[in-house]
């Protein structure tokens, strides 16, 4: 047995996200399908460095697996490329030490979130990018998104009911970036990022910026930890996993 | 009655093309739907400046219709814009003369073609770039751009069986764009373009940047008015209809 980590991109518009889930299309089914294929119909499960949502996209997804007998890596890639579905595609594999994980090595995630912000919606940009045609003021978003940064219990950012206990998080990088006079994004970086935590701060982040929650609605969402004090979760589309960083 | 016309952009993806066709889904016929329900149920035929086949998108394509009575275009434009699908969008509309047509009026039209030139099909892509991994060479694409440049009987380079009597059009505009390290694109204005035309320009120009065929082979599809010399029929997905160019 041979472990591989593998960076792929998904297209996440039709996938009912990355993670199996019975009679819906996911990104692990797909590749296992492939993996299993290649590796003599022996069953292969795979790992990835985090789930994403339906209609949540990835620009560098890591997953790791393994696979019978020695193979060349570029034909390995090539393969992998070729036999997924065009929605899918295998950017780089690696062979690696037999005990490394995609999830448990320690890294961070930068996540992406894409806003189109104009009148009118472009229909070629309606799968990778939320849109809002209100107004809204980039510094207030700007400040609040400096309330982001650190390490906080980000419960109340989270979905109610997750099962994960420790809801601490680290921010490392917290940004707004005016893309072009329609576009905006904002850059996430972190430590790990609760269930469906990008897209509540994001929405939350344009109630801010419409001016229909202060600044200080963020720090009152992180002492509550109440959910309820926070914004809508905003649209699944907007939202790309751009890198995983692992460390050493 | 009043004569609008209008710009609008759409992702051919899901289309069947521009123009009606029976049981298929165009563009012409969601628009249609739209505008009979504005106009009091009584039927609106609308006209384009030029068809788009399946799978190809416009960013601009222009389109005229009558409707009854006199309304804000501004209301009109949004009224349109949000009642018709998410893949089409309405930028602008206007009121225009009587016999003002988007299909007769003098104009130029522009068209570009986007081509991912990457070993590794991007999924983000897929629909708005035609994907070549081979290697290409610019210079020589370049020299068979000049070739195109001018008025000529394009015969050789339209689909056979084609009902247009006159063949010849002009070129003012050919040019190759290097975008990034991954992506090209083609541009071409003229007065008129035949039956995929421009697709099978492309295909050509990549046979020839690829090596497998001469530079000379443009003038000799030209002379010889003979479509079998020419290349296959790029892919609808890398073209777009840029722009719509009324003279005065």
């Amino acid at each position: 047995m041979t472990r591989y980590k593998a960076i792929i991109s998904y297209d996440g518009t039709a996938f009912a996200g990355f993670q199996t889930q019975n009679n819906q299309r996911t990104v692990q089914e797909e590749i296992e399908k492939v993996l299993t294929r290649l590796n003599s119909h022996q069953s292969v499960i795979l790992q990835g460095a985090g789930r994403t949502d339906s209609g949540v996209h990835a620009l560098a997804q890591v997953i790791h697996f393994d696979l019978n007998g020695v193979r060349d890596v570029e034909r390995l890639r090539f393969a992998l490329d070729t036999q997924t579905p065009e929605d899918i595609a295998f950017r780089s594999v690696e062979v690696v030490a037999e005990d490394w994980h995609a999830r448990f090595e320690p890294h961070e995630k930068i996540y992406e979130y894409y806003l189109e912000h104009s009148p009118i919606r472009s229909p070629f940009k309606r799968h990778y990018r939320a849109h809002f045609r209100y107004s809204l003021d980039l510094d207030k978003m700007r400040s609040a998104l400096t309330l982001l940064m650190g390490e906080h219990d980000f419960t109340g950012f989270t979905a109610s009911g997750s099962s994960v206990e420790d809801k601490v998080r680290k921010i490392s990088q917290a940004e707004l970036i005016v893309l072009d006079d329609e576009n905006i994004k904002f850059v996430f970086r972190g430590n790990g990022f609760l269930y469906k935590q990008i897209r509540n701060m994001v929405g939350t982040l344009i109630k801010i910026g419409n001016d229909r929650m202060p600044v200080s609605q963020i720090t009152k969402i992180l002492e509550s930890k109440n959910r309820k004090f926070a914004g809508p979760t905003a649209a699944p589309e907007g939202l790309f996993l751009k890198e995983v960083i692992y460390h050493g």
